[in-house]
C-alpha cells in the first residue's frame, strides 16, 4: 500500500509518500510547497498548493491519503488560512478519488516514536531513521507529512489489496457469515 | 461586468451572477449547493463544491468573484468546517483567475440595504427587488451570495471594461501623466 501524508498550511504544506510492504516502509518521495514565497493572495497560494498536490498524487501513485486533526492554535486567524489550505489538500486527494485518514498529533508522534509528546526533532529522526534518509530535511513539514503517512500505515490493517465495501468482505469471508432465519 | 457572488459553507454553498450595466443590475443565475445531501464526508462535499462552482463559472462566466470575509462564530468547529468550504471556493474562482474581492457582512448588509445591522429577510427583500426576483429562494444563502456580488458591484468603480494595470492605465489617461526631470 502507497500512502500520502499531507501537513498543509498557508505559507509551507508538506507532503510526504511512503510504500508499506509488510511490516516495513520505504521512502517515494517527499518535499515542501512553499506557496507564501510565491504568492502573498491566499487564493493563488491555495491554487499553487492544490496544483503541485495533484503533480504529486500523479507522479506517485498513492492508494491512500492521511492529514492531521486540526486543533485549535493560540491565534485564530493562523487556524482559519490553515483550515482553508487543508481543505484545498482534501480536495486533492478526493478529487483522485484517495480515501482519507485523519490522525490526532498525538496519535501521530505516538504512533512513530513511542511517545504522545515526542518533540520535531524526535519525530524527523524517526522517521529519517524508519525510511533511511540521510539529508536532513529542511523543512519539519516534510518529515511531519512522512510520520502521518506512517502512522496511517501502521494504524490500518488493511491487507495489500484492500477490500473497502461489505459486498468485498462478504464475498472474501464467507466463513464469517451468520445466517438469521426470520 | 459581471460578478460572481460566493456564500460557502460545508452544508450549504450558496452562489449568485449578477450583471452591473452601468448602475444597473440584472440576475445572470443564482442557487444552492447542497454538499451535506448528497455527502456525509467532509472530502466529499468538498469535491462537490468545487465541481459545481467550476460548472457555474463555465457557464456564467464571470469577469470577479466576490467573498464574505470570515469572523468567528461561536462554534469553532463549524468555523473550520466552513474554512475547508471557503478554501475550495477562493481556488475554484482562483483556478478561473478570477480576481476576488473580500468584504465584511456589515458592507454586503450597508451597501444593499443602508443598513448594517439588517436581517436576513431584509437583505433578501432588497435583492429581490433590485434584480427583480419574482419567486421567494428557498435558501437565505443564495440571497446572501447575491448581496455579496452587488456588493461587490457597488463597491468597485471599474469601468464597463476595467483596465488593471498602469501600463494600460497609462495608455487610455494620457493627459493624466505628469512628467518629471530628474
Amino acid at each position: 500500500m502507497r500512502i500520502l501524508g499531507i501537513d498543509p498550511g498557508s505559507v509551507v504544506t508538506g507532503f510526504g509518500v511512503v510504500e508499506k510492504t509488510g511490516n516495513k516502509f520505504s521512502l517515494v518521495e517527499y518535499g515542501v510547497i512553499e506557496a507564501k514565497r510565491e504568492y502573498s493572495s491566499l487564493e493563488h497560494r491555495l491554487k499553487i498548493i492544490y496544483e503541485r498536490l495533484q503533480q504529486v498524487i500523479l507522479r506517485t501513485t498513492p492508494d491512500e491519503a492521511a492529514l492531521e486533526l486540526l486543533f485549535f492554535f493560540k491565534n485564530p486567524q493562523s487556524l482559519l488560512k490553515l483550515s482553508h489550505a487543508r481543505g484545498v489538500a482534501m480536495l486533492s486527494a478526493a478529487t483522485s478519488n484517495l480515501p482519507i485518514s485523519e490522525y490526532s498529533a498525538l496519535e501521530i508522534k505516538k504512533s512513530v516514536t513511542g511517545k504522545g509528546r515526542a518533540s520535531k526533532e524526535q519525530v524527523q529522526y524517526m522517521v529519517k531513521s524508519m525510511l533511511s534518509i540521510k539529508e536532513n530535511p529542511s523543512f519539519f513539514d516534510a518529515t511531519d507529512a512522512l510520520a502521518i503517512a506512517i502512522c496511517h500505515g501502521l494504524k490500518s490493517n488493511a491487507p495489500e489489496s484492500s477490500s473497502r465495501s461489505w459486498k468485498d468482505f462478504v464475498a472474501q469471508n464467507p466463513d464469517r457469515i451468520k445466517k438469521f432465519s426470520p
